[in-house]
């Protein structure tokens, strides 16, 4: 028999463990570009993606996303896509992946849309939702359990998703990538919420670009809102595995080691289980993650929330030392160096003028020639 | 055509590019347990170990290492094995995973031997050699290209390997988890490589327990010690993918960190192509990695010793400020924040006490029931 | 002809440029106690406290303040004051001390009131007044210029001292040694400095327990809530010479590291000048210091605010490459080290607990006995 | 009586504290400027001079040290001296304030010479010596009642210094502010004690440039040095309050924090015993301090060495939180934060260009034009 659907499982009270992000994890494993960030591969090299998804299947997730971030047709072009698959194999292939794995355990398929170059560059809500359309057709044909409209930075974009995706009349879930500060429209996380249960949303919250301290917050500052309004929903967060107490408004992409040196940022396991903790505490019940979350994180979550444990293997170590650190409250207590004495510990985000240069800077969304970029960024920076 | 063969390649002044530390990268994969750390998986889910060699050869390693690490009977039996398959079958299952993928490229096979606790539990030297047999006698039916002793503390035991890997007639590397102190009885690192080249190696080195500025560092002790006894060897280094500018004798092991909490210690990417460029510099031609060490990072090593390239995907990533970071000097020049601004940047190792109670420790080796454990622990504790 | 008074310098438009904090800078030089914090030394080493105005003095100081920080008589009894010397002979030293030193140059002289032991210990209106009332009476027969009620953790006492203090018919200006989040009974800022103002004082703002980033915003807060409604004062600032990002509401008093580990957290000479020019853009003009404060952080105000340099001196250094520091954006950019590879950045204040059991700390204010003392500090450590 | 002098006392088991470093002491206060380093403020402002003095003794110094340093003729006119006073007078007004202070209790005056213009200028051992020779006619004639040569980066100058001090008969102090590499010249620190002990030197040691871990380190390879050469003598350490992990073989002066953002380094009270102690189980009985050296850095020596105590006047502080930290395994146990997250713990010292192109600068010594300074500066620098 099939599982019980996303809304079932989150009705009766029960923890649904997200997976983690794959465009950070197949960069790393030499799958997906830095910068484009798009998913190519779920066509050109199945057998990487589909190991991710059983790895993330193994470590406790229950939901397999389709590796489609990013996959809408004008987001392929805009990034060099190859051409040698279309939008639409690339969203089929990915579909088809996440099923065979899902079917290897007790997991849902759920499939993705995320922000779209149509919005920034200001096209109408037509086309914008014209671009989310063809991705939601496949989705349909496959027959996927539910639908994420995740990684929006302004409410009105998701919005548009989401009301398309109530159309297949499928349960959906909307996560923008803000923090407490809200949109970059400053729209805050309580009326960003409000915005997204009325256009349709089951489940609300937030993904990628802040922290699991940050993510939370934000979602509380939601389910906030979404009480005040008098409407109801299901939460979820789906933070980075870096820690970002330093970010402004646009999280980590303004961080100097954005992204190839967040390394000394990346949670550890306990990291891992106080966030779920936190996280459960808040009444979120969809607990996932995104960009940095390697399985071992994920499998964090599931210890501390589902079946427990705490590295009894390290009783069988060789050495008599290790052994002795087999136990939880070791973990809990120790603050671990960085072995980086010529580092600080905090950043300065370059966002700092582009903050003092945003209003310019959104109302251009995104340039389309290098020069107009180049000119938008000078701009900015002199703000700093 | 076969390629050529690991010594031609380095006798031609070609830089070999080894992999990274297999049973940490699976690990966070899901696939070894922390704390007997042992190979199982080749034979259990030869899908994941394929997948993590594919990964490293598509980065640029020319050498695919057999799975082997621990996998003498005498380790896989006395860490749990499940029995569920024979020590033999694990090693033969290695073997065939790392020549599939070798054929998918231009690299060789290298059957990997490490220490044993036969030897740890002073066992005579007929009887470590014997352990060491069974796993040759695999590699030598399953025709491996060379062969590696690899992770020894004490450089007798590296001997005896290597004179049981001499009888093969294949080449012979032989990489010791020593820093500049030499190893755990204090032969220097000079004497070490003295040693082992006599024994028979052709290459020598270290690889595992500290970070690449050690590592080199102690390699470079070990070529000088060899050049002064008038004798001939090629380096290879496989140093960690962990800071440890904080370590005693015994390496990463000795850190409170470990191995739980090493994140804020991992190396970026320029920390390694630094890392290639000095072992480059110190006449090293062999330069891989060990625990740590993600597919990302061997690519590192390839774009700074082979092909270079720098980033040039951030040129297309949507915000302009993360476009200006597509140039080599931006990373360079970088020092990582940790976010961690309650966390030290240094540890100090566990191994205080250990150290003096060292002697005490050393000569009883691998004590066989967890009372002598804790009592040598305890022991070495009051030290502290 | 004597200076213009401080009400005219400051209508003037003149900035001020307070002293630094006795108490700490004499309890370095031997001639305070860390605990009772009490002012003998005034009368038992006259020539120690007399050198010290003298070198704020040098350093650019325009306003002595006469060394009688914890001088009333309850508390100089409650802190084991010797008896060699009655309050009122101590009260009397200090501004002769003050006055001496001013002379020198064109300084005015300050008498200091601060919180008392008969406040926190519940005593009556009356009976706090009085206490205030006995070290104003010496204030008034040594003729010093003006009055300054400083370092109240409550606002009620602060008024009542104002009011006290307004008798005389002296200027007179009031500061907290609070934080952003207001009072110890959670006065707002805003709130507190038209309290302060409504109870007569012409100059309001905060000193001690927060750094120099912190003290500045609260003194804005202050601003803005005294504009509001529609009052008129002057503001000051005279905040700590340490830094203090991880404080919670009561300051530095809670850091792991007071009174005797704070070193590492002490403001650079440059660090200083930033804080002038924040203070003065925030529309504060009467900019000093407390504890921590020596007289080349003083200087360093002055510097900034009134004639320039910048490290001209280093260009006679003996080392060529000590010489080319001798430039302000040398300074200006440079971060830091503080050679403690082994310390964190940031430190959890104790207060946690103690913010949690607040509310019982506070209510019983200060007890008398050890026992009573004792109870209490356990009971706010339990929230820990 | 007079007290037992130096010999006297250290030879009878004794041990002896020194005073702390009076130019950087001073120039905190207003009365040194930074730069020349030159101390006419002997002459110009005896009460801040007496007052410092006053103060180490009052905290535990044994000696008080002539504030003597650069007081050489040839420094004096070479630093912009003001020509207000003779450097004879200068030399004179030290001496008699350090004897004024000393008499207030059981203290010795020490008259000290430093390294001088004319050696760094290449003037001849003759030219040299006679330069130290006006000094000493002064200390003899003020009858200070022993003599330091301090403060030499070679220990050829220094010999010489000995070599004139031993003329007056009086007991003779030799310290180099060298590390464990040696001096300037590479002369090892063992090397360099027995060239002082044979030249004349009763008492040898270190003074300045490097932390109280580094120096003492240099101290024991001094006596080691001595004691393999079968000569006697006895041991001093004079180190800095900043530390210095991170410092090349020029010690402080290289690291870029110098002299200016050193706050973050500055020893605390614990730091110090810590220091005490271990000098003392080095076998160094004559411990002092030197640049940063405050006296309540002084007191915790005195307190560590001699009468105990351990903050107990926290006992009467008003927070009772506060009080429970009256303890020393509170203090022992801190590791302080420096509330500094985007700064990092170690700093790279700028002598690396500069160790690059030592030997042409050394050989240059000190250059006498601006030109030459610059040149100098400019071919070191091209070495980073």
């Amino acid at each position: 028999v099939a599982p019980a659907g996303i809304l079932e499982r989150l009705d009766a009270g029960e923890i649904v463990i997200g997976d983690g992000g794959f465009v950070f994890a197949l960069e790393k494993r030499g799958y997906v570009k830095a910068g484009p960030w798009t998913p190519e591969a779920a066509a050109e090299h199945p057998e990487a993606v589909r190991q991710l998804h059983r790895e993330f299947l193994r470590a406790g997730s229950t939901v397999m996303q389709t590796f489609t971030f990013y996959a809408s047709d004008d987001k392929l072009e805009n990034r060099g896509h190859t051409q040698r698959f279309t939008g639409r194999q690339i969203n089929e292939a990915a579909c088809d992946l996440a099923r065979e794995v899902a079917n290897e355990g007790d997991a849902l398929v759920a499939g993705g849309v995320s922000q779209t170059p149509a919005y920034l560059s200001c096209k109408s809500e037509d086309e914008v939702k014209a671009t989310f359309k063809k991705q939601i057709d496949v989705f349909v044909q496959k027959k996927v359990d539910f639908l994420i409209a995740e990684y929006f930075e302004h409410v009105e974009e998701a919005e548009w998703a989401v009301q398309v995706l109530k159309t297949t009349g499928m349960p959906v879930a909307a996560t923008l990538c803000i923090g407490p500060e809200g949109d970059l429209n400053g729209v805050s996380p309580g009326d960003c919420a409000v915005k997204l249960v009325k256009a349709g949303a089951q489940i609300v919250g937030v993904n990628c670009h802040f922290d699991p301290v940050t993510c939370v917050k934000t979602v509380k500052l939601m389910k906030e809102g979404v009480e005040k309004a008098g409407l109801k929903a299901h939460f979820m967060s789906q933070p980075l595995a870096y820690h970002t107490p330093d970010c402004n408004c646009q999280g980590f992409i303004d961080l100097p080691e954005f992204p190839f040196s967040l390394e000394p940022r990346i949670l550890t396991r306990w990291d891992m289980q106080k966030y779920a903790r936190e996280a459960y505490n808040a009444g979120i019940r969809y607990i996932g993650g995104c960009c940095g979350f390697e399985p071992y994180h994920i499998r964090a979550l599931a210890e501390e929330l589902k079946h427990g444990s705490w590295g009894s293997g390290l009783e069988m170590h060789t050495k008599p030392w290790v052994r002795a650190r087999a136990r939880r409250d070791y973990w809990e207590n120790l603050k671990p160096a960085s072995g980086r004495p010529f580092c600080p510990s905090m950043a300065t985000p370059d966002g700092w003028g582009v903050t003092k240069g945003h209003a310019d800077l959104m109302q251009q969304k995104e340039a389309t020639s290098e020069e107009q970029l180049k000119a938008l960024f000078d701009k900015a920076s002199k703000g700093h």
